[in-house]
């Protein structure tokens, strides 16, 4: 199945090239079709709970000097992944500037000079193709580890998520391509910070309330989204997210939920918009009594705040402007380190079952 | 032995509340003796060959209104970390902070108000008892990843390295605590980027070259370099270090040699003299063709290696010394990864080998 995959992807990309040649071949100027990146383009999709591009295109000449450049560099990267996947081989966005720096024969110029030049190729060559970056071969940073009771195969390996001892399982920048074998859990808990995650994986949270615990440290990278998406879609577990009180944690959320603004083009395959948030929330400040641990905002969490309450799947969600004003008005910030100062294990004992039962969540 | 170790670590942090019992008996004024620390207390041994502390010692009084706070975090420090060992779990230096904070009975004071304390009087305490933070049962940062033909025991896990796909064992904080259970292979690898970590990986290149491969992302955790110490006094395995060609890749491996300024107190511990650096080194950029792959330094750049040129333990280093010159001429990195552009195995199958048969290494 995985050659099968490979042979489609690599026939997407050989498709390109032979439509390219068909455009030399018939006299005309070739190019490639681009949709428009960025804020001006992003939509919020109502329907899919999603942040989605807008139909804002554009074309890409050989022929003209202001184009030509970007153009080379696409079909490049194109040419560059095809091998990849025939090969079988991966590649990070790093090695990919490094493997398109070469000079163009008979000339003085290089195809790229700065890796921002190869990494928008790769996303320009994501959008034309509507394959992502993992199924092209290249690879994002690796970051974040894994436990629970959960068995998968990955590249002829058996992993065992439940046997990983005080480390966990290092999720790895591809989790496009790894298959379940045997998921005993009733859902994924995900969390923005190792050391909750380190705490939670000494306790064995995970077989105490029967789930699979995940963690970055910060943002959840490509490899982490697409594996809790898979989760969900393929093995039916809810998945809940904890972080801080804060709008960067908030963000965190909505960056898991609704896709990115960076990533709107890839919210279909990272985006997971039955995501549930597990806290930290205003009322759990009161309820759980932190307000000592209350930690005043700087000007930089005030204004990301502001920021926040502006993009549009905010905005026009009752339930989290009214959580995003009561934020403003505490004015402060609350980390999840503070549940220690109850007792190491308060958040397996108390409060993440608590939740669960509840079953309340903002969304 | 675990639980005898256990008993060992918590009696020590007895007898020193215990010591303060009995000056308080006496009618003296109980203190405790801290060893200084800073740059103008570290020194280089070149009989160990690491970092250590000089011998400046300061006394911290209970009676002293300037010493006081202190030594009260001080030994609120140690009663936290008695209990952790009895209780055998661990925590994390952010909530060490969250557990320590809380209001002296009949008083507005609070014991601690800001990290940088609790951080402080954890490195008292591991100075104080010469337990490092890990033993403590203290966690610092989780990062990096390790892949190999090794099996290891951790909290009643077997985990094999070999067979972990292709994200890796996830390598926990503490590594202290982890028994080797087989160990095949004749080298330890390490590397300051994930990305080429993955590489290798998705080569078997630990398979083919018989060896452990190691990542960190950046500077590497005390969690890695214990495990670097470990693989090497305990399995005999040299270790080999591959960064970068600039001043920072290069203090990554002085730090894993000879110990860091900031934590010369734990040299013993985490320090590994005998590692020896595998590359970028100056040659290389000649031998291999890297010419055209450098990148200019920024001023940043050219003042840490000035920096790092002023270090005792390189300037006494007479091969260091020219490696270090050799740069400042050439006034340019070279990053690892420009070794993809002459094929994406070229440094499994080419460089890596070339380098370990000739097995010459800068000392």
């Amino acid at each position: 199945m995985a050659e099968d995959s490979s042979k489609k992807k690599a026939k997407v990309l050989e498709d390109l090239g032979l439509g390219l040649y068909k455009q030399i071949e018939k006299g005309e100027n070739p190019y490639v079709t681009v949709p428009i990146r960025g804020l001006s383009n992003v939509k919020y999709s109502k329907e899919k709970g999603i942040l989605t591009l807008g139909s804002g295109v554009s074309r890409r000449y050989f022929l003209n000097v202001g184009h030509v450049r970007k153009f080379v560099q696409t079909v490049a990267v194109a040419s560059l992944s095809k091998n990849l996947i025939e090969s079988d081989k991966h590649t990070s966005l790093r090695d990919v500037f490094y493997q398109m720096r070469r000079t163009i024969p008979g000339t003085k110029v290089d195809v790229v000079d700065d890796q921002t030049e190869t990494d928008k190729a790769v996303e320009d060559l994501e959008l034309i193709t509507d394959l992502t970056r993992e199924q092209l071969h290249i690879t994002a940073n690796k970051n974040g580890a894994v436990a629970g009771d959960v068995i998968i195969e990955d590249r002829g390996d058996t992993i065992d998520w439940s046997k990983m001892g005080s480390g966990g399982w290092a999720i790895p920048s591809t989790t496009e391509d790894i298959t379940f074998k045997k998921v005993n859990a009733k859902f994924v808990l995900y969390m923005e910070k190792a050391a909750i995650w380190d705490r939670l994986n000494e306790d064995k949270a995970w077989k105490k309330l029967n789930c699979v615990i995940i963690a970055s440290q910060g943002q959840a990278t490509r490899g982490i989204r697409r594996l809790l998406q898979r989760l969900y879609t393929e093995q039916n577990l809810p998945v809940y997210v904890l972080t801080d009180f804060d709008p960067w944690g908030f963000y965190i959320y909505s960056a898991i939920k609704f896709g990115s603004i960076s990533l709107a083009h890839a919210s279909e395959k990272l985006a997971l918009p039955q995501a549930k948030f597990m806290g930290l929330l205003a009322d759990d400040i009161e309820r759980y009594d932190l307000k000592r641990h209350l930690i005043k905002f700087k000007d930089v969490d005030s204004s990301r705040l502001q920021q926040i309450k502006g993009y549009e799947w905010f905005r026009n969600n009752k339930a989290w402007m009214e959580e995003l004003n009561k934020m403003e008005k505490i004015g402060s910030k609350v980390e999840l380190n503070a549940f220690t100062a109850k007792g190491l294990s308060f958040m397996t004992e108390k409060y993440l079952p608590e939740k669960i039962k509840e079953d309340k969540f903002l969304d």
